[in-house]
Protein backbone atom coordinates (compact mmCIF):
# COMPACT_ATOMS: atom_id res chain seq x y z
CA UNK A 1 0.00 0.00 0.00
CA UNK A 2 1.21 3.80 -0.57
CA UNK A 3 2.46 5.65 2.34
CA UNK A 4 -0.30 8.62 0.61
CA UNK A 5 -2.78 6.21 0.79
CA UNK A 6 -1.87 5.51 4.26
CA UNK A 7 -1.77 9.35 5.71
CA UNK A 8 -4.80 9.77 4.04
CA UNK A 9 -6.65 6.79 5.76
CA UNK A 10 -5.69 8.52 9.07
CA UNK A 11 -6.81 10.35 11.57
CA UNK A 12 -6.20 10.75 15.16
CA UNK A 13 -8.78 8.26 16.74
CA UNK A 14 -10.98 9.58 19.26
CA UNK A 15 -12.88 6.73 20.76
CA UNK A 16 -11.51 3.08 20.65
CA UNK A 17 -13.51 -0.30 21.16
CA UNK A 18 -11.91 -1.20 24.12
CA UNK A 19 -12.85 -5.38 23.34
CA UNK A 20 -10.32 -4.78 19.69
CA UNK A 21 -6.53 -5.46 20.61
CA UNK A 22 -3.70 -5.11 18.58
CA UNK A 23 -1.84 -8.04 17.57
CA UNK A 24 1.20 -8.99 18.85
CA UNK A 25 2.60 -9.60 14.89
CA UNK A 26 1.18 -5.95 14.30
CA UNK A 27 2.98 -4.28 17.04
CA UNK A 28 6.20 -5.65 16.50
CA UNK A 29 5.98 -3.64 13.02
CA UNK A 30 5.25 -0.58 14.54
CA UNK A 31 7.87 -1.06 16.82
CA UNK A 32 10.56 -2.08 14.31
CA UNK A 33 9.05 0.88 11.97
CA UNK A 34 10.14 3.41 15.23
CA UNK A 35 13.71 1.36 15.71
CA UNK A 36 14.49 1.50 12.13
CA UNK A 37 13.52 5.28 11.98
CA UNK A 38 16.67 7.97 11.64
CA UNK A 39 18.09 9.94 14.06
CA UNK A 40 20.93 12.06 14.70
CA UNK A 41 24.17 10.63 14.59
CA UNK A 42 22.87 7.35 14.70
CA UNK A 43 22.32 7.65 18.26
CA UNK A 44 18.73 6.36 18.50
CA UNK A 45 18.46 9.19 21.81
CA UNK A 46 15.26 7.35 22.99
CA UNK A 47 13.25 4.45 24.05
CA UNK A 48 9.41 3.64 23.58
CA UNK A 49 7.48 1.95 26.57
CA UNK A 50 4.74 -0.57 25.54
CA UNK A 51 1.48 -0.23 28.52
CA UNK A 52 -1.00 -2.99 27.59
CA UNK A 53 -1.85 -3.53 31.76
CA UNK A 54 -5.49 -2.00 32.24
CA UNK A 55 -4.03 -0.94 35.56
CA UNK A 56 -1.30 1.11 34.77
CA UNK A 57 -3.46 2.31 31.67
CA UNK A 58 -5.87 3.35 34.32
CA UNK A 59 -3.22 5.02 36.82
CA UNK A 60 -1.11 6.84 33.86
CA UNK A 61 -4.78 8.13 32.11
CA UNK A 62 -5.48 10.30 35.29
CA UNK A 63 -2.89 12.10 33.71
CA UNK A 64 -3.72 12.97 30.79
CA UNK A 65 -6.03 15.21 28.48
CA UNK A 66 -8.40 12.30 27.10
CA UNK A 67 -8.44 9.75 30.07
CA UNK A 68 -11.15 8.02 27.89
CA UNK A 69 -9.09 7.55 24.77
CA UNK A 70 -6.28 5.96 26.65
CA UNK A 71 -8.41 3.96 29.12
CA UNK A 72 -10.20 2.24 26.25
CA UNK A 73 -7.26 1.96 23.33
CA UNK A 74 -5.60 -1.62 22.96
CA UNK A 75 -1.77 -0.10 23.43
CA UNK A 76 0.09 2.56 24.84
CA UNK A 77 3.40 3.62 23.44
CA UNK A 78 5.29 6.09 25.45
CA UNK A 79 7.92 7.58 23.66
CA UNK A 80 10.45 8.60 25.99
CA UNK A 81 14.33 10.52 25.33
CA UNK A 82 17.43 10.94 26.51
CA UNK A 83 16.96 12.82 29.87
CA UNK A 84 20.71 14.36 28.61
CA UNK A 85 23.78 12.86 26.84
CA UNK A 86 27.04 11.47 27.93
CA UNK A 87 30.15 10.04 26.75
CA UNK A 88 29.22 7.02 27.67
CA UNK A 89 25.46 7.15 25.72
CA UNK A 90 27.65 8.18 22.63
CA UNK A 91 30.52 5.38 23.05
CA UNK A 92 27.73 2.78 23.39
CA UNK A 93 26.36 3.32 20.44
CA UNK A 94 29.72 4.07 18.10
CA UNK A 95 31.77 0.98 19.59
CA UNK A 96 28.69 -1.14 18.55
CA UNK A 97 28.66 0.70 15.25
CA UNK A 98 31.89 0.07 14.44
CA UNK A 99 31.63 -3.60 15.74
CA UNK A 100 28.87 -4.47 13.41
CA UNK A 101 30.67 -2.69 10.68
CA UNK A 102 33.56 -4.30 10.95
CA UNK A 103 35.64 -1.59 11.11
CA UNK A 104 38.43 -0.34 13.10
CA UNK A 105 37.86 0.60 16.59
CA UNK A 106 38.17 4.31 16.40
CA UNK A 107 37.41 4.79 12.95
CA UNK A 108 34.39 7.16 14.10
CA UNK A 109 36.28 8.81 17.17
CA UNK A 110 37.23 11.87 15.48
CA UNK A 111 33.38 12.29 14.99
CA UNK A 112 32.28 11.28 18.49
CA UNK A 113 35.37 13.63 19.81
CA UNK A 114 32.99 16.31 17.92
CA UNK A 115 29.58 15.90 18.82
CA UNK A 116 30.76 15.19 22.63
CA UNK A 117 32.21 18.74 22.28
CA UNK A 118 29.07 20.08 21.34
CA UNK A 119 26.24 18.30 23.84
CA UNK A 120 28.58 18.07 26.81
CA UNK A 121 28.93 21.70 27.06
CA UNK A 122 25.30 22.02 26.77
CA UNK A 123 22.82 22.19 30.00
CA UNK A 124 20.40 18.93 30.09
CA UNK A 125 17.63 21.24 28.76
CA UNK A 126 19.19 22.40 25.69
CA UNK A 127 20.18 18.61 24.88
CA UNK A 128 16.83 17.16 26.20
CA UNK A 129 15.47 19.53 23.07
CA UNK A 130 17.73 17.92 20.45
CA UNK A 131 16.97 14.18 22.21
CA UNK A 132 13.02 14.85 21.59
CA UNK A 133 12.98 15.95 18.19
CA UNK A 134 14.63 12.81 17.19
CA UNK A 135 11.84 10.67 18.80
CA UNK A 136 9.59 12.14 16.89
CA UNK A 137 10.80 10.79 13.98
CA UNK A 138 10.27 7.31 15.43
CA UNK A 139 6.64 8.48 16.28
CA UNK A 140 5.61 9.32 12.84
CA UNK A 141 7.29 6.48 11.25
CA UNK A 142 5.13 4.50 14.50
CA UNK A 143 1.87 5.91 12.95
CA UNK A 144 2.94 5.23 9.37
CA UNK A 145 3.35 1.84 10.29
CA UNK A 146 -0.01 1.60 12.31
CA UNK A 147 -1.42 3.25 9.10
CA UNK A 148 -0.47 0.64 6.53
CA UNK A 149 -1.63 -1.72 9.01
CA UNK A 150 -4.93 -0.15 9.06
CA UNK A 151 -4.56 0.28 13.16
CA UNK A 152 -6.20 3.43 14.63
CA UNK A 153 -3.35 5.79 16.48
CA UNK A 154 -3.84 8.41 18.56
CA UNK A 155 -0.61 10.96 18.93
CA UNK A 156 -0.69 12.25 22.33
CA UNK A 157 0.88 15.47 23.13
CA UNK A 158 -1.47 16.42 26.42
CA UNK A 159 -0.65 15.30 29.20
CA UNK A 160 1.59 15.67 32.72
CA UNK A 161 4.91 14.47 32.17
CA UNK A 162 6.34 14.60 35.77
CA UNK A 163 3.70 12.41 36.49
CA UNK A 164 4.36 10.15 33.59
CA UNK A 165 7.66 10.24 34.33
CA UNK A 166 6.89 9.38 37.82
CA UNK A 167 4.28 6.24 37.39
CA UNK A 168 6.65 4.76 34.71
CA UNK A 169 9.73 4.95 36.91
CA UNK A 170 11.48 7.05 34.04
CA UNK A 171 14.38 9.34 35.56
CA UNK A 172 15.89 5.91 37.05
CA UNK A 173 15.98 4.99 33.32
CA UNK A 174 17.98 8.36 32.32
CA UNK A 175 14.19 9.07 30.08
CA UNK A 176 11.87 11.70 29.80
CA UNK A 177 9.09 11.47 28.45
CA UNK A 178 8.27 13.75 25.06
CA UNK A 179 5.28 11.52 23.17
CA UNK A 180 2.16 9.22 23.60
CA UNK A 181 0.90 7.18 21.06
CA UNK A 182 -2.23 5.14 21.61
CA UNK A 183 -2.94 2.01 19.19
CA UNK A 184 -6.21 0.07 18.80
CA UNK A 185 -9.34 -0.18 16.43
CA UNK A 186 -11.52 2.81 16.59
CA UNK A 187 -15.19 2.75 17.90
CA UNK A 188 -17.12 4.50 14.70
CA UNK A 189 -19.85 5.39 16.47
CA UNK A 190 -18.42 7.21 19.31
CA UNK A 191 -16.04 8.52 17.36
CA UNK A 192 -17.18 12.41 16.32
CA UNK A 193 -13.98 12.56 14.43
CA UNK A 194 -14.44 9.76 12.69
CA UNK A 195 -16.56 10.73 9.95
CA UNK A 196 -15.12 14.50 9.93
CA UNK A 197 -12.70 15.63 6.50
CA UNK A 198 -8.93 15.81 6.73
CA UNK A 199 -8.28 19.46 6.53
CA UNK A 200 -4.99 20.75 5.69
CA UNK A 201 -3.46 24.04 4.58
CA UNK A 202 -2.97 23.77 0.62
CA UNK A 203 -0.37 22.55 -1.27
CA UNK A 204 0.71 26.59 -2.48
CA UNK A 205 0.67 27.71 1.35
CA UNK A 206 2.58 24.53 2.56
CA UNK A 207 5.37 24.81 0.42
CA UNK A 208 7.13 27.94 -0.62
CA UNK A 209 9.33 27.46 -3.17
CA UNK A 210 12.86 29.67 -3.66
CA UNK A 211 14.20 31.09 -6.71
CA UNK B 1 5.79 -1.66 -1.30
CA UNK B 2 5.84 -2.09 2.94
CA UNK B 3 7.25 0.84 5.05
CA UNK B 4 9.62 -1.61 6.87
CA UNK B 5 11.32 -2.28 3.28
CA UNK B 6 11.62 1.24 2.54
CA UNK B 7 12.71 2.33 5.76
CA UNK B 8 15.44 -0.79 5.48
CA UNK B 9 15.74 0.42 1.89
CA UNK B 10 17.14 4.39 3.26
CA UNK B 11 19.76 5.62 4.55
CA UNK B 12 21.02 9.09 5.13
CA UNK B 13 23.22 9.03 1.63
CA UNK B 14 26.40 11.36 1.85
CA UNK B 15 27.05 11.58 -1.77
CA UNK B 16 24.77 12.74 -4.92
CA UNK B 17 25.80 12.58 -8.45
CA UNK B 18 24.64 16.28 -9.55
CA UNK B 19 23.56 14.96 -12.90
CA UNK B 20 20.51 13.16 -11.93
CA UNK B 21 17.67 15.23 -10.41
CA UNK B 22 14.35 14.13 -8.99
CA UNK B 23 11.06 14.53 -11.21
CA UNK B 24 8.28 17.09 -10.20
CA UNK B 25 6.07 14.25 -10.21
CA UNK B 26 8.12 12.37 -7.42
CA UNK B 27 9.00 15.36 -5.20
CA UNK B 28 4.94 16.28 -5.15
CA UNK B 29 4.24 13.26 -3.58
CA UNK B 30 7.09 13.58 -0.90
CA UNK B 31 5.72 17.30 -0.39
CA UNK B 32 2.24 15.87 -0.11
CA UNK B 33 3.77 13.17 2.46
CA UNK B 34 4.80 15.98 4.81
CA UNK B 35 1.78 18.21 3.85
CA UNK B 36 -0.67 15.36 5.26
CA UNK B 37 1.32 14.61 8.37
CA UNK B 38 -0.42 14.76 11.72
CA UNK B 39 0.60 17.86 14.10
CA UNK B 40 -0.49 18.91 17.54
CA UNK B 41 -3.80 20.16 17.53
CA UNK B 42 -3.86 19.84 13.58
CA UNK B 43 -1.85 23.27 13.39
CA UNK B 44 0.48 22.51 11.09
CA UNK B 45 2.83 25.19 12.36
CA UNK B 46 5.67 24.79 9.88
CA UNK B 47 6.48 25.44 6.16
CA UNK B 48 8.70 23.38 3.84
CA UNK B 49 10.67 25.42 1.19
CA UNK B 50 11.96 24.04 -1.47
CA UNK B 51 15.47 25.34 -3.38
CA UNK B 52 16.62 23.70 -6.39
CA UNK B 53 18.16 26.80 -7.77
CA UNK B 54 22.45 25.93 -8.14
CA UNK B 55 23.10 29.68 -6.85
CA UNK B 56 20.96 29.45 -3.52
CA UNK B 57 22.33 25.80 -3.03
CA UNK B 58 25.48 26.99 -2.79
CA UNK B 59 25.30 30.13 -0.89
CA UNK B 60 23.17 28.26 1.34
CA UNK B 61 26.11 25.17 1.86
CA UNK B 62 28.56 28.05 2.92
CA UNK B 63 26.86 27.37 6.41
CA UNK B 64 25.72 23.51 6.40
CA UNK B 65 28.12 21.07 7.85
CA UNK B 66 28.10 18.73 5.01
CA UNK B 67 28.50 21.29 1.91
CA UNK B 68 29.14 19.17 -1.02
CA UNK B 69 26.05 17.06 0.11
CA UNK B 70 24.06 20.08 -0.20
CA UNK B 71 25.52 21.58 -3.42
CA UNK B 72 25.30 17.95 -5.33
CA UNK B 73 21.89 16.77 -4.46
CA UNK B 74 18.99 17.74 -6.60
CA UNK B 75 16.31 19.70 -3.91
CA UNK B 76 16.77 20.83 -0.57
CA UNK B 77 13.67 21.36 1.33
CA UNK B 78 13.82 23.87 4.44
CA UNK B 79 11.44 22.76 7.38
CA UNK B 80 10.80 26.12 9.14
CA UNK B 81 8.49 26.42 11.95
CA UNK B 82 6.35 29.19 13.48
CA UNK B 83 9.28 31.23 15.44
CA UNK B 84 5.42 31.83 17.78
CA UNK B 85 2.00 31.04 18.23
CA UNK B 86 -0.32 34.24 17.85
CA UNK B 87 -3.99 34.09 18.15
CA UNK B 88 -4.49 35.00 14.21
CA UNK B 89 -2.60 31.76 13.68
CA UNK B 90 -4.58 29.64 15.70
CA UNK B 91 -7.85 31.07 14.07
CA UNK B 92 -7.00 31.19 10.24
CA UNK B 93 -6.61 27.41 10.76
CA UNK B 94 -9.80 26.55 13.15
CA UNK B 95 -11.63 28.99 10.69
CA UNK B 96 -10.76 26.93 8.09
CA UNK B 97 -11.58 23.50 9.80
CA UNK B 98 -14.78 24.68 10.59
CA UNK B 99 -15.85 26.02 6.94
CA UNK B 100 -14.51 22.96 5.56
CA UNK B 101 -16.20 20.86 7.69
CA UNK B 102 -19.59 22.58 7.29
CA UNK B 103 -19.79 22.69 11.23
CA UNK B 104 -21.55 25.82 13.15
CA UNK B 105 -19.07 29.03 13.05
CA UNK B 106 -17.05 28.88 16.63
CA UNK B 107 -17.58 25.11 17.16
CA UNK B 108 -14.01 24.68 18.21
CA UNK B 109 -14.00 28.39 19.95
CA UNK B 110 -13.72 26.55 23.30
CA UNK B 111 -10.84 24.66 22.51
CA UNK B 112 -9.03 27.08 20.63
CA UNK B 113 -9.62 29.04 23.53
CA UNK B 114 -7.57 26.46 25.78
CA UNK B 115 -4.62 26.07 23.37
CA UNK B 116 -4.58 29.97 23.13
CA UNK B 117 -4.60 30.07 27.18
CA UNK B 118 -1.39 27.74 26.86
CA UNK B 119 0.69 28.76 24.27
CA UNK B 120 0.11 32.86 24.50
CA UNK B 121 1.60 32.35 28.00
CA UNK B 122 4.67 31.18 27.27
CA UNK B 123 7.87 32.79 25.67
CA UNK B 124 8.49 32.41 21.59
CA UNK B 125 11.14 29.95 22.31
CA UNK B 126 9.41 27.52 24.24
CA UNK B 127 6.55 27.67 21.90
CA UNK B 128 9.10 27.40 19.31
CA UNK B 129 10.08 24.09 20.98
CA UNK B 130 6.71 23.05 20.28
CA UNK B 131 6.17 23.85 16.57
CA UNK B 132 9.67 22.68 15.90
CA UNK B 133 8.79 19.47 17.24
CA UNK B 134 5.59 19.32 14.79
CA UNK B 135 7.83 19.48 11.94
CA UNK B 136 10.10 16.50 12.56
CA UNK B 137 6.67 14.64 12.31
CA UNK B 138 6.19 16.04 8.40
CA UNK B 139 10.03 15.55 8.39
CA UNK B 140 9.94 11.87 9.13
CA UNK B 141 6.65 11.62 6.48
CA UNK B 142 8.51 13.29 3.86
CA UNK B 143 11.73 10.87 4.02
CA UNK B 144 9.53 7.84 3.92
CA UNK B 145 7.35 8.87 0.98
CA UNK B 146 11.46 9.36 -1.05
CA UNK B 147 12.51 5.94 0.21
CA UNK B 148 8.80 4.09 -1.57
CA UNK B 149 10.26 6.08 -4.10
CA UNK B 150 13.14 4.71 -4.31
CA UNK B 151 15.05 8.69 -3.94
CA UNK B 152 17.37 9.03 -1.54
CA UNK B 153 17.37 11.67 1.40
CA UNK B 154 19.80 13.26 3.55
CA UNK B 155 18.05 14.80 7.34
CA UNK B 156 20.56 17.54 8.03
CA UNK B 157 20.36 19.08 10.86
CA UNK B 158 23.95 20.32 11.09
CA UNK B 159 23.50 23.87 9.59
CA UNK B 160 24.07 27.69 10.87
CA UNK B 161 20.50 28.17 11.57
CA UNK B 162 20.30 31.90 11.95
CA UNK B 163 22.85 31.99 8.40
CA UNK B 164 19.73 30.10 6.41
CA UNK B 165 17.22 31.93 8.22
CA UNK B 166 18.80 35.34 6.93
CA UNK B 167 19.23 33.93 3.67
CA UNK B 168 15.94 32.25 2.62
CA UNK B 169 14.30 35.44 4.71
CA UNK B 170 12.59 33.37 7.29
CA UNK B 171 12.35 36.06 10.06
CA UNK B 172 9.61 37.69 7.48
CA UNK B 173 7.51 34.93 7.22
CA UNK B 174 7.44 34.78 10.71
CA UNK B 175 9.38 30.97 10.52
CA UNK B 176 12.83 29.31 11.71
CA UNK B 177 14.66 27.09 10.34
CA UNK B 178 14.58 23.51 11.67
CA UNK B 179 15.81 20.79 9.32
CA UNK B 180 17.13 20.12 5.99
CA UNK B 181 16.03 17.40 3.72
CA UNK B 182 18.15 16.69 0.96
CA UNK B 183 16.95 14.85 -1.86
CA UNK B 184 18.42 13.18 -5.14
CA UNK B 185 20.00 9.99 -6.03
CA UNK B 186 23.34 8.96 -4.44
CA UNK B 187 26.76 8.71 -6.46
CA UNK B 188 27.21 5.19 -5.02
CA UNK B 189 31.05 5.03 -5.70
CA UNK B 190 31.89 8.63 -3.89
CA UNK B 191 29.29 7.21 -0.80
CA UNK B 192 31.17 5.48 1.77
CA UNK B 193 27.78 5.06 4.02
CA UNK B 194 26.11 3.19 1.08
CA UNK B 195 27.90 -0.15 1.80
CA UNK B 196 27.59 -0.50 5.27
CA UNK B 197 25.17 -2.11 7.45
CA UNK B 198 22.30 0.10 9.54
CA UNK B 199 23.19 -0.34 12.89
CA UNK B 200 20.38 0.02 15.53
CA UNK B 201 19.60 -0.79 18.89
CA UNK B 202 18.04 -4.57 19.50
CA UNK B 203 14.72 -4.54 19.75
CA UNK B 204 14.95 -5.84 23.60
CA UNK B 205 17.14 -2.51 24.50
CA UNK B 206 15.05 -0.36 21.93
CA UNK B 207 11.23 -1.51 23.60
CA UNK B 208 10.38 -1.55 27.26
CA UNK B 209 7.62 -3.47 27.88
CA UNK B 210 6.16 -2.29 31.35
CA UNK B 211 3.62 -4.09 33.28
Amino acid sequence: MALLDDLNWRYAAKAYDPAKKVKDEDLNKILEAARLAPTSSGLQQFRVLVVTNQAIKEKLSAYALNPEVMRDCSHVLVFAAWNNYTSERIDTIYDRMTEERGLPQGRFSSYTDKIKGIYLNQTAEENFIHTARQSYIAFAMAMAQAAELRIDSTPAEGFDNAMVDEVLDLHAKGLKSVTLLYLGYRDAEKDWLAPMKKVRNQMDEFVIYVD
